[in-house]
C-alpha cells in the first residue's frame, strides 16, 4: 500500500439487533472498515422470542449467527466479545480482550429490564430479552406443572400454577395468552395427578389498560380476548414487592411461584460509556442526526437513543424504529466516508401496531387498517415469518406454526441446563 | 373401592430411554399402575445427539417430552424427579421428593461416560449423553472459531483451532466428521482474520481400528472417508492425560482448546441401589429373563445390564438392544400381572449397525448387506428419520436435513447460557 494513500476509514459498530445489522447493511458498498461486535454470536428476533419462552418455537428458529448474516459483505468483520466501554478521546471501543479503534462509531446496544430500582426482584421476576431468558423462562413454566404433578401436598400446587405476568405491553399479553394456551391446550391431558387447566394466570398491568400504544378499542378486544382465554387480567394495579412466593399489588397479595416481569425496560449503560445526557430511562439523548451532542462520529440508535418526532412524541422502542435509525446513519456515514455532505435529520415513519394474544386472535394496526382475531392472527403470522431473517427459519417457522395451529402441540417442550427440578423454595 | 379387592399392582420405571419407554408401552394394556420416572421432561434420540452438538439439528429436534409420549396411556403416570436410590426391602423408589412403592421394577437409567478413573478429565474433555452435554459441546466448538477470530494474538490461533476427540467408536466418528464439516464447508467464508478451513481435526483411538462393531474392511473404509475430509486418526494410540491446553498421547503430545470424550462409558449407579452383582463398566449381571439375581421383581434393562447372546458375545449397548429389553421386560411383568408364567428367556436379535461419517458418506451393515458412501447416507437418513419420535420431528429433521445437503449451512449455531466467552485460559 502506498504510504501517500489515505487510510481506509474505520466503523465500530456496537450490538447487532435489528439498528446494528441494519447500519452494517447500509454500509455495504462504502470504502470503509466495518467491524460489528456483540458479546452473542447471534443476531436475535425478538418479536417472537415469547414463542421460545412458551414453548413454541426453538432457539434456533428464531435466532441466526451475525457472521452468517453478513458473510458476503466483504467490508465488514464480526467480533464477538463483550464492550467495556468507549475511549472518546483515543477513539477506540473497549472490548474484553482489544481496543477497536474507530473513525466512527455507532452504538446499537439496546435495552434490558428495568426494575424500577428493585434490581433484587431480577432473580424472581425474569424478563424476557435474550435467547438464555427465553430458554429460562420456558424452563421455569414447565418445571412449575411438573413440580406440581409430584407434589405430595397438594395444598402447594394452587400457588405452583400460579403465573403472574407483570407489564401489560405486547410481551406481556402475548406471554400471558401463550401460558394460557399452554395450560388449557397443550398440557391439557398430559398429567394425571393435576389438571393443568386449573393453572391461574394473572396479567397485571400499573396503567388503566393493557397495550398501550393501542387505541382504547383495541386494548378492550384486547382484554375480553384475553379473559375468554382463561386470563385475570388486573389493570390500574402497580405492584409494589416480588418475592419467591408470590407479588404484592396494590390490591393485595397473589401467591404465585412464576412472575414474569414484563413491565419495563432501560437502556444499555452506552450513555455512560461515553459521559453523555441520558434520559430517565437511561437513553442517550441524541442530535437530528442521531449523533451524541459533542461527538459528531458517534451515533447512538435503537432502543439507546431518545429522540422525538415531529409530533414531540418519542420514537417507540420497538424493531422498525431500529431498523429506520440504522438505516439512516448507516447512510450518513456512507456519505462522509465518501466525502458527501449529509445533513437531512433522521425521521421516523411509524407504520403501524402488531401483537397477537393466542392462537387465532391478534391484533393489528396500519394506519386506518385495523385487523382483529383470525385474520388479525393471520396478517400478524405472515409479516413475522416475512421479517425473519434466513429461508430456512421462515420455512421451519411457517411449518412449526401451521402444525401446533393444528395440533395445539409445542415442539420445543424441553427443561435443558437442568440436571434436577430446582430445589423446594 | 372395595376393600376386598386386589391392588392393582405398581410398576416403576425409572428411565425413559429407549429401554424404559419401550417398557412401559408394552404394559400399556396390563391391569397395573405404571410410573415413569426421569430426571429429564424428555426422552432424547441419543444416536443424533451429535447432530445438536455439531449445529445440525436443534434440541427440540431429537427430543420428546415423556408425558406427552404417554399422554394417551391412561394406566402411566410420568414423574420429573431425580432418583436418589432403591430400598428392595420396603419396595421403594426413593426420589428427592418421595418414596414411591413399587410391585415390579425396572431400572433403565442408561450409561454415563468413564474417563478410566480419570473423572477430573471430565471437566476439559467432555462426553455427550444428554442435550446440555450436547449444547454444551457446540458452544465449545462454536465458542473456538469466535476466539480465533478476535485473538490479537495469532500464535495462539493454531491451538485455538485444533479439535481432538478421544474415542474411534461411532459417537466419535460422528462428531470428527461433522466438526470437519463446520471447519471445512459450513464456516468456511464467514471469517475475515482465520481461515477455518485451517483448523486441525484429530481423532484418537486407543485400539487398532476405528469402528471395531464392523468387520475390518469397514473400518478401513471409514478411515478413508474420514481422512478425505480433513480429520487425522491415530489409532493405537491410547491417551494418558487431557488437561486444558491438550492431551498426552503414546505418540506424544497434541495442544488443543478443544477435546471431546468419546471413549467409554459407564453404568449409572443402579447396582450400588441393588447392592447386586455388576461387571466391570458398573452393569448389573441379569439373569436370562433380565431380572436380578435375588429380587425376581427387579429387572434392570439396556446400557445398565450386563447380558451374553446366545454366542458368548455381551448384548451391545445400542438403541436397538434397549429397545428389545424393553419390550421383553414388559410383556414379561404384563404376563406376570395377568397370572400367566413367563419364562422364556430374553433372546437379543442383532438387526445391523450404522455409522455416519459426513454428508454423502455413512456405513451400514445389516447381516450381508453392506452399504456406504451417499446409498449408505441415504440409507442412514431414512432409518434415523424413521425411528425419530413424533411427526413433527420427522418432518423438520427431514426439511433440515435436505436444507443443509443444499447449503452446508447449520442452522443451530447458537452460543446460548453464555453471556460473555469464557475467559483466556
Amino acid at each position: 500500500m502506498n504510504a501517500d494513500q489515505p487510510r481506509r476509514p474505520k466503523v465500530v459498530i456496537v450490538g447487532a439487533g435489528f439498528g446494528g445489522l441494519e447500519a452494517a447493511v447500509a454500509l455495504r458498498r462504502a470504502d470503509a472498515d466495518v467491524t460489528v461486535i456483540d458479546r452473542q454470536n447471534h443476531h436475535c428476533f425478538q418479536p417472537l422470542l415469547y414463542q421460545v419462552a412458551t414453548a413454541a418455537l426453538s432457539p434456533a428458529d428464531v435466532a441466526w449467527p451475525i457472521r452468517h448474516i453478513l458473510r458476503e459483505q466483504q467490508n465488514a468483520t464480526v467480533l464477538m466479545e463483550p464492550v467495556r466501554g468507549v475511549d472518546t478521546a483515543q477513539q477506540t471501543v473497549r472490548t474484553e480482550s482489544n481496543a477497536v479503534p474507530y473513525d466512527y462509531l455507532v452504538l446499537a446496544t439496546g435495552a434490558t429490564h428495568s426494575y424500577f430500582g428493585h434490581d433484587e426482584w431480577a432473580a424472581v421476576a425474569p424478563g424476557l430479552k435474550t435467547i438464555d431468558d427465553a430458554t429460562r423462562i420456558r424452563r421455569s413454566i414447565l418445571v412449575a406443572f411438573e413440580r406440581a404433578e409430584t407434589l405430595a401436598d397438594t395444598g402447594d400446587r394452587g400457588r405452583r400454577l400460579t403465573f403472574v405476568i407483570v407489564g401489560g405491553g405486547a410481551t406481556g399479553i402475548e406471554m400471558a395468552g401463550a401460558i394460557a394456551d399452554i395450560a388449557r391446550k397443550t398440557l391439557a391431558t398430559d398429567f394425571r395427578r393435576i389438571d393443568p387447566r386449573m393453572a391461574r394466570i394473572v396479567l397485571i398491568e400499573a396503567g388503566p389498560r393493557v397495550l398501550p400504544a393501542f387505541p382504547p378499542e383495541v386494548s378492550d378486544y384486547v382484554r375480553r380476548a384475553l379473559e375468554e382465554a382463561g386470563v385475570e387480567v388486573m389493570t390500574d394495579t402497580a405492584v409494589t414487592q416480588c418475592d419467591d412466593r408470590g407479588v404484592d399489588t396494590k390490591a393485595g397479595r397473589i401467591e404465585a411461584w412464576n412472575i414474569i416481569w414484563a413491565a419495563g425496560v432501560k437502556a444499555s449503560p452506552a450513555a455512560q460509556w461515553l459521559d453523555a445526557e441520558a434520559d430517565r430511562a437511561g437513553r442517550v439523548k441524541v442530535a437530528p442526526d442521531l449523533s451524541v451532542p459533542g461527538h459528531a462520529n458517534v451515533f447512538v440508535i435503537g432502543d439507546t437513543a431518545s429522540i422525538m418526532q415531529g409530533d414531540g412524541k418519542p420514537v417507540p422502542g420497538i424493531a422498525p424504529a431500529a431498523k429506520q435509525m440504522g438505516h439512516y446513519v448507516g447512510e450518513v456515514i456512507a456519505a462522509r466516508v465518501a466525502g458527501r455532505s449529509a445533513d437531512t435529520p433522521f425521521r421516523y415513519r411509524h407504520r403501524g401496531d402488531l401483537a397477537t394474544i393466542s392462537r387465532r386472535a391478534a391484533v393489528v394496526q396500519f394506519g386506518r387498517l385495523r385487523l382483529t382475531g383470525r385474520i388479525g392472527w393471520l396478517f400478524w403470522s405472515v409479516a413475522h415469518i416475512y421479517f425473519l431473517i434466513g429461508a430456512r427459519n421462515r420455512f421451519i417457522v411457517a411449518v412449526t406454526w401451521f402444525w401446533s395451529y393444528l395440533t395445539y402441540q409445542r415442539g420445543a417442550r424441553l427443561i435443558t441446563e437442568n440436571d434436577r427440578p430446582p430445589q423446594e423454595k
